[in-house]
């Protein structure tokens, strides 16, 4: 069933010459032309502080899709193509009258849609959704794409809300979360709710935890200060891990349409048990990376980063048990875990389920006894169900084997990138894949409890050698629980 | 967990020289001398009616091994040694005295096991035992081993049987089903039982129904007289496939122990819903092959083949609704086909899952809407799970997809040729994967009234093409029930 094209539009980008428009969104948006899943009347117009031609805009947007659009599908012609959409203006966010030139701009477009994607600073949403509106460009039809961090706390996401919200209708509203927009989150629904197979087993009754990692092998290179002020909890849990969460453990849907999944997930955000400095030192680990190594290069510990302050305690990484106060879920710890410097780059949920209740079988030294449901993220896109098989052979010992979906091998198409997805979602008006103003309110509601009682229990983050899985106070809180973290041997 | 080694033996082979001897029991027992599982003290004795010197027997068990071997792993070496453990002497069954001249051959032999393996027709089964409890050779601790067919309908079965515990006690008569030695059954109760996975979806909320098919390419080559007295039904239906069914439907056992299961078996077996004159015709087909095509040569039809009478009503091919009256398996159709002369030479276990209740996503045309078990044992060994996932890209249609379980991929250890495994457990005396009496017989009572059905209500087989997957009623009684074959694509 190919999809109807795609109305025509015009993207205005804040923050047009950034590092995200250029590694991410323009790449997007030239693979998708390339896939001739933009209409022909499209433009895309690049807003920056910069003074910059067309042409040296031009010239930087095909430098970033060489270096970023993936699998070398970069192909000069199609990009002559695409350039003809591209324009900039030289636009301070700060500046009221630098909008009038983008109305004199705009006026007359025949677009049917208007977005304004904001791949800025959250300080600056509020600015330019005021600005917008009183330059006459928010048009009632036009929407809004923020990235995030939508603000540092609940007040101050509140507040942002806020001020979008009185230039913006919510159903105008794009939040993005890139995490949602990955081949496999996708498919974790599809899974789930397009199966008999799993829905039965995802209860209480069958799962025994759920595991979900997200780790880097970057240190804070050039976001420094930045981090700084925010830390793992913040620029990690409180967006990707909880979206991730949610997409783990929400109810069935009665359908696919927004709202519908949007509620479920809201359910899911407003069931989690609160962290307060009561149970806070008991369900959480912090850490802060010291020098060690990455990809065999000795590196420097977060305390000797540039722009990090010389007794910093903000967390570069942190685990947490999280439960959620539901009949499917109550009981089952949920296991959060991300950090910068780890000893790997990856994404995954892991799903352990419990043994069988009645061993009938003896099983090889070291085997899990439980069965397991990995489904990867990153590096590669895979999904994988950790079983005991008989071995062959003489005797009735277990021993792991797995059974396999490779996404790349069954599938001819190429897996599209969770940013692809996303613009094309935004261009659709199709509001699915983005967080709604409540769900960003119940994340911050929950996460906010943890960074005051950190504070109030003055607990420091644990040192952890770059390069490792971070504190072993992470192992020790799943070891509590009778768990481990899923390690690919 | 390495096995003990197996006792020192002696094992005494009727039907020595027969085609089951040369291309399995001794190609069998050679690759376990090989593998270092035979004990240095054991030794093997062909007995059949042709004079033959121990040379000439030896070189007949090197052609057998050389041809039959799997994998090209003989080897003139350790052919050799294997070689010594043979011996060879003429007996006539039906001669007493020759079972004296086998006495006085085993006087004072050492051997802790003796197995006396019957490969031979069945009507000699009970002279035989006869004739070694009267030459005093049935010792108390003798093991023997019946190949089926165990007779033609329940008296016959019933008479063997009583004849053969006459001599020998039940816990030492191994009755094989060399399908019970296939890897993949074995892995069956591994993966149901071993695994939380299966377990909760194995049941009528879930399975909505289960496939079991045998498909040999051959006609009735060189058995034709034998296979027109006998039919698909008693010849597959009664043994092979009422096993592989007892495997699927059991419910767990308490152990392992070989009574535990067997007794699990046998309730299976006696909840099968009766087939009788009155429903015969609304839950089985029957068939017989006319002249097509194999391998693309053409063929004879059934009645045309050596052996066969001109008339003959004999079918090649049977498919059967079977129901089992268990809370676990009520209103869940057990669909049952073998056939010689089929499209393809496949054994493989089918367990189709209900679709979801409430369908979130489109499907792609012609996509399955449940999910989907397929256990291969032939002609190569593996496992898939048929699900559905979403597809790669914009959209939310799901598309087929499969987890697969390639056994010979993920274990080092080549897989054990069925007679090598059940051997083994003759050896050892393990009775787990041999039918005991009580088994025989309830599949018999339940087979019987089929026959007979079919007689009371003169239903004649249908023709189909040799090539073809049988006659178009085989796929009409599925469609009855809103289900068809599985076929890979």
């Amino acid at each position: 069933m190919p999809l109807p094209q795609a109305p025509s539009f015009e993207l205005l980008l804040f923050g047009g010459n950034g590092d995200l428009a250029m590694r991410k969104l323009l790449p997007a948006l030239y693979s998708r032309d390339c896939a001739g899943d933009l209409p022909p009347r499209g433009r895309i117009l690049g807003l920056g502080r910069q003074p910059l031609t067309r042409d040296e805009y031009v010239a930087m947007a095909e430098q970033g899709c060489r270096e970023f659009v993936p699998h070398g599908n970069f192909d000069e012609k199609t990009f002559r193509q695409f350039a003809a959409r591209l324009g900039y203006l030289r636009l301070d966010a700060r500046q009221p009258a630098d909008f009038g030139a983008l109305r004199a701009l705009m006026e007359d477009s025949p677009a049917e849609v208007r977005v304004f994607y904001l791949a800025t600073a959250p300080d600056l949403f509020s600015i330019i959704c005021r600005h917008l509106s009183e330059a006459g460009l928010a048009t009632p039809g036009a929407r809004v794409v923020l990235e995030k961090p939508l603000g540092r706390d609940l007040a101050s996401a509140q507040k942002i809300n806020a001020e979008v919200g009185s230039v913006f209708d919510e159903g105008r509203i794009f939040r993005i979360d890139h995490y949602l927009g990955k081949e496999p989150v996708q498919n974790l629904m599809a899974l789930r709710f397009g199966n008999a197979f799993f829905e039965p087993l995802w209860t209480r009754e069958w799962v025994k935890d759920v595991q979900i990692t997200i780790a880097e092998t970057m240190g804070v290179e050039g976001r420094g200060e930045f981090y700084d002020k925010a830390g793992a909890l913040r620029d990690m849990v409180q967006s990707h891990l909880l979206q991730l969460l949610c997409a783990v453990a929400l109810e069935p849907p009665a359908s696919i349409d927004p709202d519908a999944v949007r509620d479920e997930k809201l359910k899911v955000l407003r069931a989690l048990k609160p962290i307060t400095h009561e149970n806070v030192l008991a369900t959480t680990v912090r850490g802060q990376y010291r020098a060690g190594a990455a990809q065999g290069q000795p590196v420097n510990g977060y305390l000797e980063e540039e722009g990090i302050g010389q007794s910093s305690q903000t967390e570069t990484f942190v685990a947490l048990k999280v439960e959620i106060g539901t009949w499917r879920w109550a009981g089952v710890p949920f296991f959060l875990r991300t950090g910068k410097r780890l000893q790997e780059k990856l994404a995954e949920i892991v799903v352990n389920f419990r043994s069988v209740p009645h061993a009938l079988f003896p099983v090889s030294r070291g085997a899990l006894t439980g069965n397991r449901l990995v489904i990867r993220l990153q590096p590669e896109e895979d999904l994988k169900l950790f079983l005991l098989a008989k071995a062959p052979g003489e005797g009735q010992t277990l021993r792991p084997a797995h059974l396999d979906l490779d996404f790349a091998e069954q599938f001819q198409e190429r897996p599209m990138a969770a940013y692809e997805r996303l613009l094309m979602d935004v261009l659709r008006g199709k509001l699915t894949l983005f967080m709604r103003r409540d769900e960003v309110d119940a994340a911050w509601r929950w996460t906010e409890p943890i960074l005051r009682g950190w504070e109030t229990s003055g607990e420091q983050p644990k040192q952890y050698t770059a390069g490792s899985w971070g504190p072993a106070a992470s192992s020790a809180l799943l070891a509590r629980e009778g768990a481990a973290w899923h390690e690919e041997s």
